[in-house]
């Protein structure tokens, strides 16, 4: 397959756009991206995006979508995957142009939640679990990662407390990124004193929701001169729908394989992975996506966030611009987002949080409580 | 790109599976499809549906279905294009295979539909068209239908009556089909005096809903000796999503452009296709799909039906095991069912309906109201 690079980047800031719709805040990340990089043409658009059918009441949004840019008569395709839809969205693009089916992909993740009680999204993120034995018993998406993080803790004696420095560190990140949804520092005591949502799992342990779209254009790799990133590692794998289900709950199988079959894609090894856009839709998969990964032993991953590694200047930044925690949560534009916070870093354009050391970073977006986990690295040269 | 074949099939019965889950449905498909050839794993599974998240509340298919089916950790998509969404799950599945990514896809359509209120089934398929102009004003899918064959009748004069006979072929087909709907045969006469549903629109103008799936096995074409089916052609286009954006709303410009890209991947012309397994959700979608692809000109399509051109035994046949209009239309698994039906006439499977000359045979399933258009050349060799 040929090599494939990333040239264009368009995002909007996560926030509750009532002002917007669906296809407006994917456009305002679309046109940034075909701007970014001077296109005059696409030839296929794949579209991320989990809740339009219940939120918007819309789906079709390859069409959709392809319709409001006005790039009429190009294919176009929705893909869904959860709260992975978003990378699912960017692995189906850098296939087609990999692949030679198409010369410039546009990958678009967008999700508009803030219109809906919150009751319904709810409801409607619970569709990601197991209907027959998860969702239909009533247990909710934060449950289910509660479930999880009692058993965590449990297995390791850590303590909640523990887990502060992954949303410390997320929340001090977005300080300096405007598309973030929140700029308010965290602190420890912040941290443990915040409303309990599902015990052990706290608000500050939980990432917000909201409305945004980011973007990404590719193309072959042998078209672009200068300095190039290219999409060097790409998988997708599966585990159990429902957690219980899995012989060790708290071990993200799907996450290891993919990032496994990433690596050897890329050439590499989790050494050389320079930073770490994680997927920290709670604490705990933080920590889990850590140890899956192969950066820290099976129930350490908590160590990295105590010891610093963590933070922009640690041996292994993530969420460097603010992760799920901060910078937000449009479940289905996600994967997009820390696409972009990737390519950001690799052109060294990260700004405040633009980090010494960006050659090779990864992307790695959890859908279902890990049961559709797709991992990306690209590099730049 | 490899050249891609495809060796196995399985389908179950269009019908009110009250009996059976939406996973469940998908499995038996799966399961003849992996029987019918013989495959000891499967490496990417690509899942096509347009409604569970509202009829059945279950998202994420592509960790649902292929944990099911105990082919854990593989990559797994969900692609969603409305009512072509099982062709956009067979095309994901081909480029997979064509591109290299994987040596052995599965593609397979479900859908679940007659567990709901059939006004949530109609409010749910209306997100297929654009919430903004159409479905929030009160447009069903049918309604917009009936508008364009209003139109259509005004622009040709043909008469209702004109369109019997795509309906009457259809369920004269799906007599010797056991996977469809309806076995029951269709008159003239029946066909004028049916119950009326949105003007001109009457109840045996339109195809029904159901319950179903249907799976598809694709390899690498070098890997198969003796007779083999290929994919010879795979194309999609999208137009506006509302059809009052369109100059012409009576002209399906995706069903066009697929068809002639489809076409020139095949190296051949409209003449050459041996059968067309056709999206005649409504009559009037048979008659402009017919004109688009090259088989009748402008406002002649219905000519084909009048002169029995389109039976068994005519010289374009359609819908040759019940179409959309007597199989039934499971939305999402619908594009899977064409194109099992197109393998089965080029192995020469069909039973009864077994066509005479089938060597090269195309389907095409439609998104929207012409939205997403989606189109398929197989060849035996």
């Amino acid at each position: 397959m040929r090599a494939v690079a990333a040239i264009g980047i368009g995002q909007t800031k996560v926030d509750e756009h009532w002002d917007k719709s669906l296809k407006e805040l994917a456009g305002d990340a679309i046109f940034a991206a075909v701007q970014d990089c001077g296109i005059d043409h696409i030839d296929g658009v794949y579209v991320g995006n989990m809740l339009s059918a219940s939120a918007n009441r819309q789906q079709n949004l390859g069409a959709y979508i392809t319709d409001w840019i006005g790039a009429k008569n190009v294919g176009a395709l929705r893909l869904e995957s959860a709260c992975s839809s978003g990378s699912a969205a960017f692995r189906a693009a850098f296939l087609a142009v990999a692949s030679g089916e198409v010369d410039i992909a546009l990958a678009v993740g967008v999700e508009k939640m803030t219109d809906s009680p919150s009751g319904e999204i709810t409801a409607s993120l619970a569709t990601a679990a197991s209907a027959d034995w998860e969702a239909d018993q009533g247990l909710s998406f934060v449950a289910l990662n509660a479930l999880l993080m009692q058993r965590y803790i449990y297995e390791t004696s850590w303590k909640h407390r523990d887990f502060a420095n992954f949303s410390i560190n997320a929340h001090a990140n977005a300080m300096h990124n405007p598309y973030a949804r929140f700029h308010m520092p965290l602190t420890e005591e912040k941290f443990v004193n915040a409303a309990m949502i599902c015990d052990p799992i706290n608000l500050m342990d939980s990432s917000p929701i909201g409305d945004g779209a980011a973007a990404i254009i590719l193309v072959p790799a042998e078209r672009v001169s200068g300095k190039i990133i290219r999409v060097v590692g790409s998988a997708a794998a599966t585990d159990t729908i429902a957690v219980h289900d899995r012989k060790h709950p708290t071990w993200l199988s799907a996450a290891e394989r993919s990032s496994k079959t990433a690596y050897a894609q890329a050439g590499i090894s989790p050494q050389d992975i320079d930073f770490f856009e994680y997927h920290d839709a709670f604490t705990i998969m933080a920590a889990l996506s850590l140890e899956a990964c192969g950066f820290a032993e099976r129930g350490k991953g908590p160590q990295l966030a105590l010891d610093g590694a963590i933070r922009l200047d640690g041996a292994l930044p993530v969420a460097t611009m603010g992760g799920l925690k901060a910078r937000g949560h449009p479940v289905g534009a996600t994967g997009m987002y820390q696409l972009v916070e990737v390519i950001e870093q690799l052109r060294g354009t990260a700004g405040e949080n633009q980090l010494d050391k960006a050659h090779i970073g990864m992307a790695q977006n959890i859908g279902g409580s890990g049961s559709n986990i797709i991992t990306h690295i690209l590099r730049n040269d």
